[in-house]
């Protein structure tokens, strides 16, 4: 896909009436390459700004001197909703289009199992009934998706991966820009899930895609029923997440982080190798490795315990 | 669908004799017409009571002179009871009955969808693999059903609605009266779910049809993936209900309401415009809008900062 | 499925030169059969080591005396590791053949459903759309499953039961050994999940079938939305548990239990008969039947009322 910047900025409405060039995408300021548009959200990626290689950036006017020479600055008051508006362009555009998918040899696939376009499946693995595989998806060798699994268009999975009845991957991340009259635009999500080896998904459970990078699950990651992963997380390798546990958006785990049940991070954290949170444990700001955590919000877990005990004691009407 | 009083308290068990009506349907006292039954089934509702203008009332032998003159009282201990075997008659009779639904120009429906009787769908809706539009639901235009959707018989939505996979409207809503050795008699649930404009649905959230009256998601309201909406709930225009929340029966949220994620309410509450609750607040009573709340009950934000703060320093043995 | 102890031995790389024996499964110390397998995975179970009637049993070297005469130790450093690898060998093999039900008078079943081999299902039965019953299911009488419901194979439900859409009966519970490296190898679940009569089961929720023996739900329980049920739990008769609710694996609960909206147990506890637990509370131990509890841990709501209370001062700044 692929706009002249002209276009977009008419269909956005944005005013800009220099040099046209050839948009492919959407893309963070630290990420965007010379082909992709960008966006000024926040002033905690100033310095990003100052850095960029976009084509463009949607910029409010106070911050459209700090840009790189060479890039255009898109002056708008509200390049959020602008943005949002410009995903809608790049958006895929799903349908019930299907054809036959390219399979490796041993595959078992149910008559039902329904596909995108141009999705390739690797050797010996099986589909069961009523799953759904959208465009340009790419499983590995040896999965077993279990009934009425959905993954939708671009996502991809590793070798050895077992998807349960219900999961779905690849649905939409929760974006929206915000108009002054408090309607919510909807921010397309550009991104896709990339699942490693070996990873297990429990029966229920929700990976969202990545608003314009990609949602990742690394390899040897086990992840039980009901659980929530919002877009552009990134899981280490080997995690083990409990039922019901909701992770928020970009939140990196490291390798061998455990999420007790009904635990959850708050977004864009870092939660460190071998971190382990207790059941209902909730992350508010990033977590050193090598650590247990418990409570809300999460502290080392003998604190916690301290805490729980001083608690009850005030309640049993003892001196703390 | 109809009875004959007499017919209908033959089949519950009640001793009635007296002159017969036709009855259409069952309702609140509130909301109870001249050919609809009724019941009494807290004395909350007492003034109710003395106000309705439902055919008959099924009403405890205490209450049964409350009534207006005309109404006819169907007296029994266990009124709750009666009305849960009552819901059996006038409920939907679920079948695998299907037949081609009325499409609107421009539609792109999967061949494997797969409709009940009486479906309307407006122009310009993609239907994905998988889904499933019961009896009588009516869905607007512009809309977006990913693949392995369900919509039960008779639910609504309006124009330009996007569902994700997993998604259930329509579901039963969780209502059970109690017999004195502790069985649950299923009151079946005959209202339904109706959803405005631009509403979208997040991946495997469940959203339960109203027990009498309808369950209601306001245009614009943007609801993510794994949220449960219980029965007769009414959610106003332009809400955000971030993944993993709970909210119960008959509660009111007002328009522009954020709910963080796993968070909840208890039912029967009402929730002001503009209010605000952290991930995993829990209301447990009504709150004002404007205001942000935070922890279990849900109280003001900054209140609950002062009660984290003086629980850490109790933990950590300073003096309070 | 039968196999020679030799041929276990090869295949998950435990050394054994001894008598040789037909194996039919794995079991429990406790409950293995002269034709099954066992492991001591942990001291908890010394006792019931010194009663095992299993063939043999993966145990490390220092347990290995205490085993009965006759029962052959099959000595490893990680007896639960190899069990795990043993696991693999008694799965039942999934696939998407499928045959024809033994279906009762008077079903309803979608053309839409698909089966597995060796399907019965009870008369008056109805299935919709989208559902899929897998491999040696047996389902009773006068049962509804809604649309895109997933049963697995194994798996069985008496007479009366409601399936609400989404729901997954039988997925594989959360269980995995762990290697030196921090790997995660899975234990495949070789039990399944059993419901008695007059059950339901709503909207996504998900029950996982048991590591070795099954998973259980007494007759008259109702179930809610998105409720989690762990491996092997057993659940009594006429519980109630609310929406969004996680018991995790081998917990017990008596009968008439009810869990509130967002509760939870920690594995392996028993709930007495009777017990009530508020919403949004965890059970971190056993509970005695006919009382309420609320907070986490849970205890006592009485307890917990007065806790918040003195909470409350504190955080006023109010002498506790």
């Amino acid at each position: 896909m692929s706009y002249s910047l002209k276009e977009i900025c008419k269909k956005i409405g944005v005013e800009y009436s220099g040099e046209d060039r050839s948009v492919t995408g959407l893309n963070t300021l630290a990420d965007a390459t010379p082909e992709e548009l960008s966006f000024l959200h926040s002033e905690k990626y100033l310095r990003d700004l100052e850095r960029t290689r976009a084509a463009a950036v949607l910029v409010e006017e106070r911050f459209a001197e700090r840009l790189p020479e060479g890039v255009i600055p898109l002056v708008t008051e509200e390049p959020y909703l602008k943005l949002a508006l410009a995903t809608a362009l790049f958006a895929h555009r799903v349908s019930p289009a299907s054809e036959p998918p390219v399979v490796g040899e041993g595959c078992e696939i149910d008559p039902t199992v329904r596909f995108g376009r141009n999705v390739k499946i690797g050797s010996n693995t099986v589909i069961l009934a009523g799953s759904y595989i959208g465009d340009d998806v790419v499983i590995g060798e040896n999965c077993l998706i279990h009934p009425n699994v959905t993954i939708y268009h671009g996502c991809s999975a590793g070798n050895g991966c077992i998807f349960h009845s219900g999961a779905v991957i690849g649905s939409d991340g929760y974006g929206f820009a915000h108009t002054r009259d408090g309607r919510h635009v909807k921010i397309h999500q550009l991104g896709a899930v990339r699942i490693g080896d070996e990873v297990e998904i429990g029966a229920n459970t929700t990976i969202d895609r990545g608003a314009l990078g990609d949602t990742l699950i690394g390899s040897g990651t086990k992840i039980d029923n009901q659980v929530q992963i919002g877009h552009n997380c990134i899981i280490g390798e080997n995690c083990l997440i409990v039922a019901q546990t909701g992770i928020a958006g970009s939140t990196r785990l490291g390798r061998n982080v455990v999420m007790g049940g009904q635990s959850a991070t708050a977004g864009h954290l870092e939660i460190g190798d071998f971190a382990t949170l207790a059941a209902r444990c909730a992350a508010t700001k990033s977590l050193e490795g090598h650590k247990v955590y418990a409570g809300v919000p999460a502290m080392d877990i003998r604190l916690w315990r301290r805490q729980q005990a001083a608690l009850m004691r005030l309640a049993k009407g003892k001196r703390s």
